[in-house]
């Protein structure tokens, strides 16, 4: 049986779950590939009424599937019930992409001559790419996981999906597959439309089974290089989506401190120990100017007041305290504010870490996730740039600065943009907005680079093109027929938005 | 030294080219990502004009370049000619794609309410990815080599390029190479926006730098797994767009025999014949209803009938041999025609194998890249949908059927499509047209399944997604900006075509 364990007592209770078996994880796999061959038939616009009917079923069931996600997550009812809500405006997002038709990039080139010879005809769109396994995550138990961002853009685009729950929170995993399968069934869809895989060996067999077509991953470096590995070794290897680590760089120029320094410090104070710390997006190094030991002290200060946060289980709870450990041993850091465990459960306190942009080395950059930053002090742009070479890619890059200084700043902007895949300005990267132009994503070890996370667009991981060369128009999906309007379209390299029409 | 072999006569010659060992590899991805910082900041018309400068530069040598390529891979100078000529007209379409600018997929999130809270201001965009890898093709010395359909993409989407010329043309790859660096220089571009790499070693070493932000290759399946394992060796993984094989199966249905069996009996057999069977997208497994012996007979005789045909090089010319044997002996093909060699150089005769449904294995299906088809006779459509199963994946698949027909091959019109990424009504899969809607990709092993070669979607290989956060107006791209209108953007979820502007 499988057990749940309240991170903020450290005590384990049985559940009626049980791990799912090799035999059970293929029934399942083969069942979505059934589904699939369904699903795949069904118009655009009753896809959209599914996922509305998800959200809604999600919605029904928030008062147990907060309470639930507390007892195991350790996190607030206030961040659960926000990250309830996102993931509900997700589904209702997504609906509304699948409704507009953009994504499929539908595209008619008419028979025509070319400098080559009589050209056939040419038509292109995106088609869903058969059952997609999703991964869990540890720190968002709703908006990363079993009805996360992974399940929601992989259903929009016409997929079954194969969860893998977290063993951070089964009974919240579970009860949200329930809200999941009851949107479907409403909604008139196959049951195995989504299944649900729990324990680390079903996961492991989940990635190698020929049915699947894709997978979305978020966790460590160390797991996602087991999962590729395996991928890799299938007889047909597939797109695998990960998101592994990231530190999140943060910069803080002298203009932002002298403006507003006090401000930035109770801002990223904020960012860093949200969520205790646990967020894919938390700025884990900031870069601020030699002289400003105030704003230093002020981060210092808070930390010192800071009570005990809960982390989310008993692993991260250790390898929290063995990396803070590591970052003052081993990189060399200074431990301004060094961490402590609470009396009860996986409790720890913030930590603030100082090193010279001089000494910075590999060994002071491992992500320590939890409530730890480390200030790297600088004395000019140029130490930062070469810092950068030090730090692993990320997810996101951050920017404090005062307009006038932004042209001196050029290139550091540059050498932050090659890092990652998305630059915030005067602002914190953690609060993701969902939204049409989002991009959660960077070069690795962050993610694969080329696709996100959140945001319509990451749809795109779950979708393939096909063309049809001289088909019947009987054989072409009605979004490709001559007299189709009503999406955006590019025909004969002309792009027209939708019109009213059929 | 680099040699080059004539493969009409199977004579070697040597050249003043020399294989270039790792220092100089380094030096040249290093010199690639120099310009890199350079051209990323230049305008898009810009790189459109520097595409069109590069197009009549190889236009301005097309003599020269194809007689050195009839030479070094055996082609015809007329199909030489016409590939010269999409390669030309592959460069002037990306030019026309870079000024219409909907590659980008632009997006202008403004700041607004959402049910989560305020929603920061969010600009996305595609951006260069950093300097390509491209491998040059045995069988396409222009349009999947040096000047070929990798190096355009990926000059349009904003990077740099630095080749590996393929051994069996180094002439003609040098000589492209001058064409492509005198077109940059006309254009005022830096001149190591382009590189190249003789040798197999340099290659693998190429793979490995820490410049290269991606690899195009087309070539064997077994090639393009070393290069995989390289890449995912690194402490950077990158993307790395394959093609590595395709069977590309054509179905002929009761039907189509009745109404038209001479008419596609002559197109499959110069669609398996021309190039000498060397192409990516030929039709090598047919599937013929059992009862149509005449067509059959009339392939057998054309194959009888046949001249030899040069092949690449060596190696094509020994494997195509061994192939042929084994499917014959492992596969238990019958050899209607086997393939005979001709008096000198890499020559051979097309041959024309038979299996029956029923009897087909994964031996029978190896690809042998050359001038052979293997014709398999079936009684039922659903002896067809269960022998897919034991075919790779392709990148294409044919459909020769009456429209009467049609419904009743629904089942195998999906079986079709979900092994490939192009399916072809009523004509033949080879003379791929380049153009917007077109695409060159399939499931593993044909491709990476979700992006093509071919068409102007081949430059989201080489883009990545980028988003701002609350960024100051001089800090974003032109196209970002909340006045610029002369390309497609998405604004606050709203699609809106260009319209005369800044």
């Amino acid at each position: 049986m499988i057990q749940t364990v309240d991170p903020r007592t450290a005590v384990a209770s049985e559940t009626t779950l049980v791990a799912t078996d090799d035999a059970e994880v293929a029934r399942i796999a083969a069942a979505a590939a059934s589904a699939f061959a369904d699903i795949r038939r069904r118009p655009r616009p009753w896809r959209a009424e599914m996922l509305r009917s998800i959200a809604d079923e999600l919605e029904s069931e928030r008062d147990a599937l907060v309470q639930t996600a507390v007892s195991e997550t350790g996190l607030s009812e206030t961040r659960l019930d926000g990250e309830l809500t996102r993931t509900v405006f997700q589904f209702r997002l997504f609906a509304d992409a699948v409704d507009e038709g953009g994504f499929l990039e539908a595209t008619v080139d008419h028979a025509a001559p070319t400098p080559m010879g009589p050209g056939p005809d040419i038509r292109r769109m995106l088609i869903p790419i058969g059952p997609v396994a999703v991964f869990g995550s540890s720190n968002f138990p709703f908006a990363f996981s079993v009805p996360g961002g992974d399940t929601a853009s992989a259903l929009a685009a016409g997929n079954p999906v194969v969860l893998k729950a977290h063993s951070s929170h089964p009974l919240t995993s579970h009860l949200a597959f329930t809200c999941l399968r009851r949107g479907l069934e409403l909604a008139g869809a196959p049951a195995d439309t989504v299944g649900i895989v729990f324990g680390q060996a079903g996961g492991a067999t989940l990635v190698t089974d020929p049915h699947i077509r894709a997978v979305g991953f978020t966790g460590s470096l160390a797991t996602g290089r087991i999962l590729m590995e395996l991928i890799a070794e299938r007889p047909t290897p597939i797109p695998f989506y990960g998101e592994l680590s990231s530190l999140n760089p943060l910069v803080v120029s002298p203009g932002a401190i002298a403006a507003r320094g006090d401000e930035i410090a109770a801002g990223l104070f904020a960012s860093v120990t949200g969520s205790a710390g646990q967020l894919c997006t938390k700025p884990g190094i900031a870069f601020v100017p030699r002289e400003a030991d105030d704003f230093v002290d002020d981060l210092v200060g808070r930390a010192r007041l800071a009570a005990p946060q809960t982390l989310l289980n008993r692993g991260i709870h250790a390898s929290f305290g063995r990396l803070e450990d590591a970052l003052v041993r081993e990189g060399g850091a200074l431990g301004r504010v060094r961490t402590r465990r609470g009396e009860t459960g996986f409790t720890a306190t913030p930590a603030v870490l100082e090193i010279d942009a001089a000494a910075l080395t590999a060994s002071a950059t491992e992500e320590a996730f939890g409530p730890l930053i480390l200030v790297v002090r600088y004395r000019t742009t140029d130490e930062i740039i070469a810092a950068l070479d030090v730090i692993p890619d990320s997810l996101t890059a951050t920017l404090h600065a005062e307009d006038v200084e932004l042209p001196a700043l050029d290139g550091l902007i540059a050498s932050l943009g090659a890092r990652v895949g998305r630059l915030v300005f005067n602002g914190y990267p953690t609060g993701v907005r969902v939204s049409w132009g989002q991009h959660h994503g960077g070069p690795w070890p962050a993610t694969n680079t080329l696709h996100t996370s959140v945001g319509v667009t990451a749809m795109r991981r779950f979708l393939r093109p096909f063309a049809w060369q001289d088909a019947p128009e009987a054989v072409l999906p009605d979004e490709l027929r001559d007299d189709f309007r009503s999406i955006p379209r590019r025909v004969d390299g002309i792009l027209s938005v939708a019109t009213l029409g059929p």
